[in-house]
């Protein structure tokens, strides 16, 4: 366990280096909120500067380093992942969606700006993310994310993850909307760093299975925190999950098989990373990360 | 104007042939019902199928044609303009940003599926276009689409929009909304249009110009249409952009006013076409239709 520890340390380091840099781009990408229409500038720029570990662009740049990416137009693709989950995070909280009022200790956009606002602030970094994407001017990557967030993706994980609201699930459903829901995003913010850096496609596969793997344990983990921690940990209700009947690991095969879950994904990741050229040192870091976050 | 009404039967049955292959593509390219979330694709195939005259497809047509386009790449652009005016559609229809429960004389899609499936399915649209666009394999669309649609686009429309409801406007303001809200994607559904069938840059600019024309146009005939015509004739409330203090031309202007500015803006596009090779007798004949329309 030590040295998972270290790992994250190093982990969290790494992300908050790439976090500064994401985050100087993000301003240079958003359109200022001096600019007409201002409410909805500032919208979006509220939701994508409430704060977070920016896992995404992070992800994105460690693979696009590990095959040798070197020009800025990486810092296009991670201003449009963060833009991209943004935009799912704010629609997510709507009212007729998850109906959440904070998220990391702030007031979501719907309750900072109203619903319509907050709808067309999530519309508008959804399409900002394509235009940015489309300016490294690299088809790949834009079909990756696409597919990624369409409806056999994470579009298709939320829908699924409302309709199963205060059922019984099984495991399958479970597993099918915490890989759509989650894994999807965080699997193509690995394989759009390393087709930005022109790695094979051999690679790019790899590195997915990695991402498949990290992004399942990331959302086991956000299960597990939602029982364990408190409200002010979170910066959200904690124990919501349970209230609104949500399809969780927990909810299916309890907290110790979840907590061993998290952790078989992680040794799964780590194998993966074996098929992988280079010091993959920075990417196993970060799945040390994943598993120990606090948040 | 018996010139106008022959143009008019003529570019109705152009427009009637586009949207027949237009629809076949869509049928394609959209998932099937029968695919998970199946709720979520219905609702995606419910809102795409629910009628129209497909004028974005059949003018991207019109101007691929004049160009020499000839290879089947447009209808990936066909179904992504669609794909993208339906997606704008279904979020504008929303109880929270206009509320409307009807369209083209059927129910709306947050009436339908619920809100939470319709602002998904909004999204999963949107993302779809997108991935289809990026198929052409050509970036200059994608740009073209993101700038037409974003926050200095149909968004920024849109939100200004709701925020002028009820509000006082003078004529700069409505030109706003009408040019951002539906000339924007107008214009683009003809650039991109030109720039898959690879017309020079300067050709480009001036579809763009004829499109900005009669995108406003169509708007203020839309406006002249909700004050004129009974619901029946509409498919939808007719008289509620008075009822919601919509800020449109009529309001400001006049009705009379209004026709005049419609025709005004007709004849200018009419004098942008003379600027471009070719026969352009279609364009001009969709020009003719469009202040002619009965819906």
């Amino acid at each position: 366990m030590q040295n998972l520890e270290k790992e994250t340390a190093f982990a969290s380091k790494y992300l908050s280096q790439i976090a500064k840099k994401a985050e100087i781009k993000f301003n240079e990408h958003l359109p200022p909120s001096t600019d007409v229409p201002k409410n909805l500038h500032e919208a979006m720029r509220y939701s994508m500067f409430a704060g977070g570990k920016r896992l995404r662009p992070g992800l994105a740049y460690a693979a696009f380093e590990l095959f040798g990416g070197k020009d800025e137009s990486i810092w296009y693709a991670t201003s449009a992942l963060e833009m991209l989950h943004t935009f799912s995070l704010i629609h997510d909280d709507l009212p007729c969606i998850d109906n959440d009022d904070y998220r990391r200790g702030k007031e979501t956009a719907h309750k900072k700006f109203g619903e319509g606002t907050a709808v067309l602030a999530g519309d508008a970094l959804c399409i900002l993310a394509f235009e940015l994407i489309a300016q490294t001017e690299k088809n790949k990557p834009i079909q990756t994310l696409a597919k990624a967030l369409g409806s056999y993706g994470m579009i298709g994980g939320e829908i699924t993850d409302i309709e199963c609201e205060g059922k019984k699930v099984d495991l399958a459903t479970v597993d099918y909307i915490h890989y759509h829901k989650t894994a999807a995003l965080i699997e193509a913010s690995l394989m759009i760093g390393a087709q930005m850096a022109d790695a094979s496609e051999k690679d790019v596969l790899t590195v997915q299975r990695f991402g498949k793997a990290i992004g399942l344990a990331f959302q086991v983990v956000d299960d597990i925190l939602d029982i364990v921690s408190t409200t002010e940990e979170l910066g959200k209700d904690a124990g919501s999950d349970e209230e609104k009947g949500k399809a969780t690991y927990p909810a299916v095969i309890g907290l110790e098989a979840s907590r061993q879950k998290a952790f078989d994904l992680y040794k799964e990741a780590i194998a993966v990373l074996k098929e992988l050229p280079g010091d993959t040192s920075v990417l196993q870091s970060i799945a040390a990360f994943i598993i120990t976050r606090v948040n």
